[in-house]
């Protein structure tokens, strides 16, 4: 199977709202009046982002995911995305299987493939997403986007969903952790087919002052915005040891072997887990009853972990407001190795 | 060096023209009134489309041009890029020099890095490129961007600068040839550091009917242009074996050498080469005199070689409209390897 055949068998689909779609020297897409361009790139590389073996279905799935959550962070509606993808062999069961867990993520956020690249290497997923935000009001940032800039003194902070399924997973499929079946299933599926939050995050636009996807970590994603906005944080780890969701929702046995699990290792997963794609926000104290209802129009669950300080840094503590040390360290791509789970 | 200073070392600047740039979930951009967006994004893998030993600067040049060829020949005005990199180390020096080239060429197109991604993986570099093309009026394509179905019979068929060089510096380098000095120079300089279009192609916005750039070859990217456009075409080889730029400028030896290169291994280059990076466009013969203007004020030299037909497939003459045999195949990345040069 030749490269144009490759991309004209898999990866060439009608692109009706774009102007120009696969086929040419470029594509070209046409904003709405009054309209911006929010864009981002996520790049996965095998035995890095996910295990060479992984199922090809949701490994494309999880390749739009992860650019999907960066387009809902910012409150983008999703319009378009390319892909670039280097393979080792054109394989066609691989292709299809990837294709479809690509497509069928792509076409239930309306977010047209409109162009790409494939060529022979070590398998490597390039995707670019483009989406579609309204422009902002002189005199502010100049976009209605949803930045990491805006939080401010006395505004709460809100996740979204749950935090540390897929490093629970992780620690399990990696072998340094051994987990019920049913817990193990709910956290892998967590791990390789996140869901982006793009209907919560196009809800909070106009009520989040700030907002990021977790994919690092939320200690370390919620640094980034501590840092655009120039302000300090302090988290309740009471609340965040709710949120896995594999446990949340496990009965019996399961349940017990959750109640079990070090609290050091739970906290270590929803902290600085990463892989989540949820979204860590923080609105405006006035706002809560809006961001609630945000949470039921996009039908997503979220809680408030915490509150912006003006002073620097990041604090930690019990349900009791008693400090809990941070020993929790995010992810980043060349100096931390995958830390292994204290337990 | 962690992923973020190292984003923040090499790759984070001042991009005054976007809204947001490097720094956030998402970059944002804003068009002008009346404007749309041309995307473009290529893969490059080393092994495959450099070697892994390259000057990391002509590398940081090169990938960032043959995404502005792609915007050249839509004759697109270069905006902004994203660069997605994967690396197998955090190399200082290698990052300085690779950022060096693909800045310095940046900064020539006024074309802003705005975001991207950095990851631990074999060596890759994704860039999806940016341009801006004006809507086009209705009832016709909806944009003016130059596309590669609107050549017609009758219409001339030209080339920009130069082909076959860098193929000929290709064979060289990887043993297939023996080349004088300067004209490996002038090739290598060819195949290292591409000149994108941009200019050429804007000013033949209005102008060509139809246009792709020539990264796959002549013949293979003309056939793009032929199948779109759903017409054939009849190339004057006689025309093309001039199009060697090392042999073109070489004197002494080195023209005697290039006089001596078998007519068939300076055809197979010019015509099936790839990575020259020039435009193959088609134009109504009633704008030769428009198109000599736009070759002018661009600086850029063209030359006419061919016509388009009516009758599909493409067919190769000599200079006496005599039929010359085509048995030149273009690059494929998954079905052929580099072919071997006939000599």
């Amino acid at each position: 199977m030749g490269e144009f055949e490759l991309i004209q068998r898999y990866f060439t689909r009608p692109t009706p709202n774009a102007v120009l779609g696969v086929g040419d020297d470029c594509a070209v897409l046409q904003l709405g009046a009054g309209m911006q361009m929010a864009i981002s790139t996520d790049m996965l590389v095998a035995g890095r982002h996910f295990f060479p073996d992984v199922d090809p279905r949701t490994l494309g799935h999880k390749a739009l995911a992860v650019n999907l959550s960066d387009l809902a962070a910012c409150g983008a509606r999703p319009m378009a995305f390319t892909l670039a993808l280097a393979l080792p062999t054109a394989n066609a069961t691989w292709l299809q299987a990837f294709s479809e867990g690509l497509l069928t993520l792509a076409d239930a956020h309306a977010c047209e493939l409109i162009g790409g690249d494939t060529t022979q290497g070590p398998l490597n997923i390039c995707i670019t997403v483009f989406g579609e935000v309204p422009a902002g009001p002189p005199g502010g940032t100049g976009t209605q986007a949803i930045l990491r800039s805006g939080a401010r003194m006395g505004h709460d902070i809100y996740v979204s969903g749950t935090l540390g399924d897929a490093r629970l997973a992780l620690e399990a499929l990696q072998g340094r952790l051994q987990l019920p079946a049913d817990v193990l299933a709910t956290a892998r599926q967590r791990l390789e087919q996140p869901t982006p939050r793009v209907a919560l995050g196009l809800a909070l636009r106009g009520i989040a002052s700030a907002a990021a996807d977790v994919s690092d970590g939320l200690l370390g994603d919620l640094g980034h915005i501590l840092q655009r906005s120039g302000v300090g944080a302090t988290l309740d780890t009471s609340v965040a040891t709710q949120l896995i969701a594999a446990c949340a929702n496990s009965t019996g046995a399961s349940s017990q072997f959750c109640l079990n699990i070090r609290p050091q290792t739970a906290l270590q997963c929803v902290l600085s887990g990463g892989d989540d794609y949820e979204l860590v926000f923080t609105a405006p104290a006035s706002l809560r009853a809006a961001v609630q209802a945000a949470s039921s129009a996009s039908d997503t669950p979220v809680t408030r972990i915490g509150q912006i300080d003006s002073a620097l840094g990041l604090r930690l503590v019990d349900g009791h407001g008693a400090p809990v040390a941070n020993t929790y360290a995010s992810f980043d791509h060349f100096e931390q190795q995958m830390c292994s789970t204290p337990n």
